[in-house]
């Protein structure tokens, strides 16, 4: 016997489901209807609405264009794995390129010495590049290297490619590496830089490498946009 | 030689950067100061001090209670891992509990019976929990059976202790599952379970366990408050 006692939904949880529906029947790029053309559909307040709205916005179900808001795409699926994500995308059929944000050189600070394994004042290289998927900004990628393991890659890297290609071919092994998975929210700049406001959660994956000999490589900080990111891990059981 | 070409910091990340010196000299639980001493001290609006607040929060590092704030314990730091993330508190030395939100017996919906490869209408076991770590409500998880799987579950199972101990114990192997890790907002009811409020992102994940036959044995969504939680991966090169 069957006895149907899931808990009684709320309000917006209802909007909410009519809207997935909604989509459903809809393909990315189609205009979504207008808060108040739903409010009234729905017979609810526009700030049940609102809150609704927020949710897909947040899920990567509709996005803002201007001052109408549309049907997005899928959002991206990727495995969380030492690799380039550029290079999974592309293995996925996404166009995915990198833009350069900018190279920077200073002096390490303290913490970042010690996460590094070098003199604190030391010569750090900094190189900062937003990752796009078919032309959709996706993710900030802050990397950071002791400028003596890498001499003249400012003048002759190509920064739409792959880093780690680049050092590899450097004859730097990788060894087993942490990262660290947060979620934030992203500061003026970055929302900027990713085209989000900045109540838009993003995941934030640190991660320090190493060589085959234990030696920190590099300490790279990516952050990605929630509502267009969604990874996958794999677990042995 | 080493230019400093490090870009110029905004405003609110000044702000942000002080508060982070001035948060490494207190410890858990003492009182944050006011928004308005604040915004005097570092002689700036109360919008942006707000932002800096704001991010902080979101990043775990103070917390309300009531109409004070004070200062956070660490996040917690576990492992993604098939496991038990209670168990893996344990052993990290914190106390960890499940609270009982509820259990449900109902019909699966199509898109249930498809992730199950059970029939549409077929009775489904729900359990849902609050995950606890010293005493603060970090996790919600939501778990459905095919009822047919687990006959007395409901009435025998402690929902204190974990649950694929008792399901191994029924002679269930697990195999390999795949995570899909996403960021998203709590709706209402989520976030007064977990005692956030609904602008703080939250880790979902979302699992379909199989058995070593390949057969689902459940679905699982569990929500982690982003505030008080980071996970690591470790992935090998």
């Amino acid at each position: 016997m069957v006895v149907d006692t899931e808990p009684r939904m709320l309000k917006h949880q209802v909007v909410r489901k009519s809207l997935d529906s909604l989509l459903e029947g809809m393909s990315p790029g189609d205009p979504f209807p207008s808060e108040r053309d739903l409010a009234d559909a729905h017979d609810v307040s526009r700030e049940t609405l609102r809150q609704a709205i927020r949710e897909l916005l947040v899920a990567g179900r509709i996005e803002r264009r201007g001052r109408t808001t549309v049907v997005a795409a899928p959002k991206v699926v990727l495995p969380l794995a030492i690799g380039s994500y550029t290079e999974a995308a592309r293995e996925k059929g996404m166009s995915a390129t990198r833009i350069l944000v900018g190279w920077s050189t200073y002096s390490a600070d303290a913490e970042l010495a010690e996460l590094l394994h070098i003199d604190t004042g030391a010569p750090v290289v900094q190189l900062e590049r937003v990752f796009t998927t078919d032309d959709t900004r996706v993710g900030l990628e802050t990397t950071r290297i002791p400028a003596d393991r890498i001499p003249g890659l400012i003048e002759t890297f190509d920064y739409r490619t792959s880093l780690y290609a680049e050092l590899r071919t450097r004859g730097i092994i990788f060894g087993p590496v942490v990262d660290t998975i947060e979620t934030v929210l992203p500061d003026a700049r970055e929302a900027a830089l990713l085209t989000v406001d900045t109540r838009t959660p993003m995941f934030l994956l640190n991660r320090t490498s190493y060589d085959d000999q234990g030696v920190p490589i590099e300490q790279r900080r990516s952050l990605y946009r929630g509502d267009r990111m969604t990874f996958t891990a794999v677990m042995g059981a």
